[in-house]
């Protein structure tokens, strides 16, 4: 079983990939869909392309999006709008089913606290899948959405401490561009 | 040279098709899309098919859509959004241009007036393509934008009256529901 996490935003598209067949979530992929082109309808494309390259490359079985609660005004929620309805539409388009999480909740599942902040974040899901490195922001989001729906499974409302460990996987994560 | 226009919209998506290869524009097709499914994810997928389908049966060459800026919040602005970027990256993927213009302008093109209603439009719709009967709404703007694409690529600013004519095609316009 394999959960693809999105953190979908106009201008970068956070992905990230775990396989929970097994007890413990492990670590499979992670990074961002840079958004360069310049008209609109090619920024679409580039998401849904780089989507569709996750979904063919790791095959997951399900999608988590993090849901949107709006304090930006309207103009910041079309351009947010337009990526994840994109991306939304991308894993419809593969079988794949949608699950949504509002970002207090990812938090409160990853850190413990539902007003945590990203480095906290980013920290959480390094320690949790046992990452050599500190992962991107766009890419430790689209990781934490992933967990937060493994999580959410299994019932657990906040993750489990991960065990400290010195021993850690030299090169699980990598930057992805499409 | 065919000229698709769209107007999305959440819960309704229009479109208009229409031929440009002879000097006045000819009605080719029109509808609505309904999107009526229960999750987000269903619906875009709708829309995503909705217009795919329209695409695959009368192969425009280019797509034009409203360029929207906002007065609405930001709960409609993402909304809008998700179905619009469905919209726009369908054609894209579908290897069509896709052109955008103001609402203000579209109504200034279509009936010469920048502030005209709904029905304004409707109603210059109707005679500019000889139609038999009022098209619906949706479909109304939808053909309104295709023809401000054909008239603007033109150089004119507003469209030229339409010959007063009592001749009308008995069947040109139907309702559309894939």
């Amino acid at each position: 079983m394999i959960l693809l996490g999105i953190d979908p935003g106009s201008r970068r598209t956070g992905f990230g990939v775990i396989d929970i067949s097994s007890r413990s979530p492990r670590y499979v992929a992670s990074g961002c869909i840079k958004i360069d082109a310049s008209t609109l309808a090619q920024k679409l494309a580039q998401v849904y392309a780089g989507v569709a390259e996750v979904i063919a490359q790791h095959a997951p079985n399900e999608m988590a999006i993090e849901q949107v609660f709006l304090s930006k005004n309207a103009d910041s929620a079309l351009k947010l709008g337009q990526a994840r309805g994109t991306a939304i539409v991308c894993a419809a388009n593969h079988g794949l089913d949608v699950h949504e999480y509002a970002a207090r909740r990812i938090k409160q599942v990853v850190t413990g606290n539902g007003g945590a902040d990203k480095t906290q974040v980013q920290h959480m899901v390094q320690s949790t899948l046992k990452l050599s490195g500190l992962p991107q922001e766009d890419a430790a989001d689209a990781l934490a959405i992933a967990l937060t729906h493994f999580f959410s499974c299994r019932g657990a409302v906040t993750m489990p401490a991960p065990a400290r460990s010195t021993k850690q996987r030299s090169s699980s994560w990598r930057h992805y561009r499409p």
